[in-house]
């Protein structure tokens, strides 16, 4: 799995530095020169020194716009006019509608049936036509490749395209020039051009900088691919921008080549990295986006001692599933708890149970009866309470409180229903 | 209350403009350079054009850091060894307690009984001895001034001290030197350092260029200095960063002399800009870090055709508060709806109307029965549904669906309960 030092590329299709170092200079000025900062709380997290790539900072919140834009400034006249393609509902939909409405270049972008309508929208208001069709996504590959034909419009490939990997591996001389003691890079992988240019670019100018790639466990393509096995893809994961089940031909064998390690993160910890981005970082990462965190909390023995630049690549994440994200966290710290206490039904008993809680300075956000649940005893009824706490240990401290007055308690999950 | 062009300064203990630049040479290095970044979202949703100063990427996540810092680097070394105090539940304590630390001078920060335990133990993490003492910010101040009498510790103020005036000032250099093009900066203001530092940087390199100052509503302390009225201060605001009575002498001399205006912003104003910051920027705003973006969508003509630099100064919420927000806006916005429908207490009527909804893509989040509420007929019974939706046009179209049917249908708030 450990590349060898050289940069000699697998392909000659392939971008090498040089092709990089020219589409930084054609996007120059057009997309937005991220900052790269160093995010001292999330090093304390993982016990190593971390830089943070703000790629959602983007206009589009997405690296996409490099690569998007790169391929489209590489069209011809006649092209241009023609107009361009691409199939996606998400992110490079985005980014293909915007730098093609800048441009003056008239955009299709194909969706599945299925998609929801605020991506729609969104896609629409950058001034893009969406073309609604099929049940899946191999379904609108059709459609696509229909309009395509019978308009000659250009595909703007996601990834599988020498224009589009160079230029995502602008990212890559971005982070060396701002910190050129990075030493180790961790770059999520949904088709693989993120990591294809950022590859190809870095071990050019530092053949001994490592790159680990992190890919969701439902969906560990590339990480079969490097293994030779062909892996069973599928579920819902939060980070539904690196669910590719089809990795390109050229990522792949710049990943084969040049990249040391593929990792596989669980959905629990895209969730926890989404949260530490939030509450640590104060920046908002989609699931994918979180990807390369995730696998270093997975694994933080692994970059013990090193430099690591993560690619946060990308911000679009819909606000009921982060708020979402953020209240569970909480659940898992304790930081909300539920309980449930069996009582006798009479008066002043809720009054009592209240006034210990508050007493012990619990928060309490909801309260409900349970009168005619089969395991409470007949004339006993049980009331729930979902308190507020410091952390785990006060939660303890106001569950003891409670059976130190003779009640019987038990904890519940906090409702996933609470969002 | 348009300000003369002049940068003469009311006060000869205030830096001036090569102080300020001063100050920015003597922190480089010590607190990061924060990117300015032009918001087009933002920019787009207010119809003109913004750029965002991120003062929430510093290390302890708000611009506190530059002043603290500056005013503990002009220590004396026999200062550095008795030791410096602090009054401060908030984003003060936190930089004073990184910085101390950073520097080896022992920190002792006073906090009213009542902090919260997250904000007293992340003090303590960097390093500071937290004294909690005073039901109130008046008690707490009778102590920190017993402590710093009786050990001889240099009192690190917020605001009203110009060494920490001009550390916030280097965020004006800053500004103007990545985007000199801005007319007009909205910049929040508590006790006002940072309004300060901001307006005597700016205006002496740019004497033409506009400062709006942000106030809390409920907290409109300068804005009543500036109208030589005592306003009434209170209530529980968003934006408890800025949620101060007294005006610094110094602060509010600025103010007077070079600050433009003064506007105030209610409390769902600063919520809806947390939110924005948030959804369209992927960026956290604590409430006090989104009072400049909430005053320019509070009067978004005051703003029409400038280029508007907002100093984001802050992005420490609390997580429950913020997913409460997130919330709440998808309910104000039609996002989640919840219905209270009216029915017959019989098998299959539940069934009927799930299907309603499903049918028309509505994705129900919760149900209840309330079998025993007074206003539904003694043979009825009424479930409420909580439901998302994609919009407004859409709750629409599931309520007329469901009435279809030949149910009655109410709308209910969405309870607040579920945070």
């Amino acid at each position: 799995m450990t590349s060898s030092p050289s940069h000699d590329l697998p392909d000659p299709r392939l971008p090498d530095l040089d092709a990089i170092r020219e589409a930084a200079a054609m996007i120059e000025g057009q997309v937005v020169r991220t900052p790269l900062l160093a995010a001292p709380k999330l090093s304390q997290l993982v016990g190593t020194d971390v830089f943070v790539k703000y790629e959602n900072m983007q206009v589009t919140n997405s690296f996409k716009d490099r690569g998007a834009l790169v391929r489209m400034l590489r069209l011809t006249e006649e092209e241009r006019a023609q107009g361009v393609i691409a199939m996606s509902a998400g992110n490079h939909a985005q980014a293909v509608a915007y730098h093609a409405s800048r441009l003056g270049i008239p955009a299709t972008i194909v969706m599945p049936e299925t998609t929801p309508f605020v991506k729609v929208q969104s896609t629409q208001s950058r001034g893009a036509k969406v073309v609604l069709k099929g049940e899946t996504l191999a379904d609108s590959q059709i459609e696509c490749e229909r309009l395509k034909a019978e308009h000659g419009y250009t595909l703007i490939h996601p990834y599988d395209d020498p224009d589009v990997i160079r230029g995502q591996g602008t990212i890559g001389l971005e982070m060396l020039e701002d910190e050129p003691d990075l030493d180790t890079l961790v770059v999520p992988i949904g088709g693989g051009g993120l990591i294809s240019g950022i590859s190809i670019a870095t071990k050019a100018l530092k053949p001994d900088i490592s790159i680990v790639g992190a890919e969701a466990a439902l969906y560990p393509s590339m990480w079969g691919i490097l293994r030779g096995e062909t892996p069973i893809c599928g579920g819902n994961t939060l980070a539904e921008g690196i669910a590719v089940k089809n990795i390109g031909e050229l990522t792949s064998m710049v990943v084969r080549a040049l990249v040391d390690d593929v990792l596989l993160v669980d959905e629990p910890s895209l969730e926890r990295a989404v949260n530490a981005y939030l509450m640590l970082q104060k920046t908002m990462a989609e699931g994918a986006g979180a990807a390369g965190l995730a696998a270093v909390m997975m694994a933080p023995e692994r970059f013990a001692g090193r430099k690591v630049g993560l690619v946060l690549c990308g911000g679009n994440i819909d606000a009921r599933i982060l708020a979402s994200i953020m209240v569970r966290e909480l659940a898992r710290t304790e930081r909300i708890v539920a309980i449930r206490v069996v009582i006798h039904d009479r008066p002043g008993v809720l009054a009592e149970l209240a006034a210990v809680i508050g007493r012990l300075s619990g928060n309490i956000l909801e309260v409900s009866h349970h009168r005619l649940l089969l395991n409470v005893p007949a004339k006993g009824t049980s009331v729930d309470f979902t308190i507020e706490t410091r952390d785990a240990a006060h939660a303890a401290e106001i569950v003891a409180g409670i059976e130190a007055l003779g009640f019987s308690v038990t904890r519940l999950d906090v409702a996933e229903s609470h969002f």
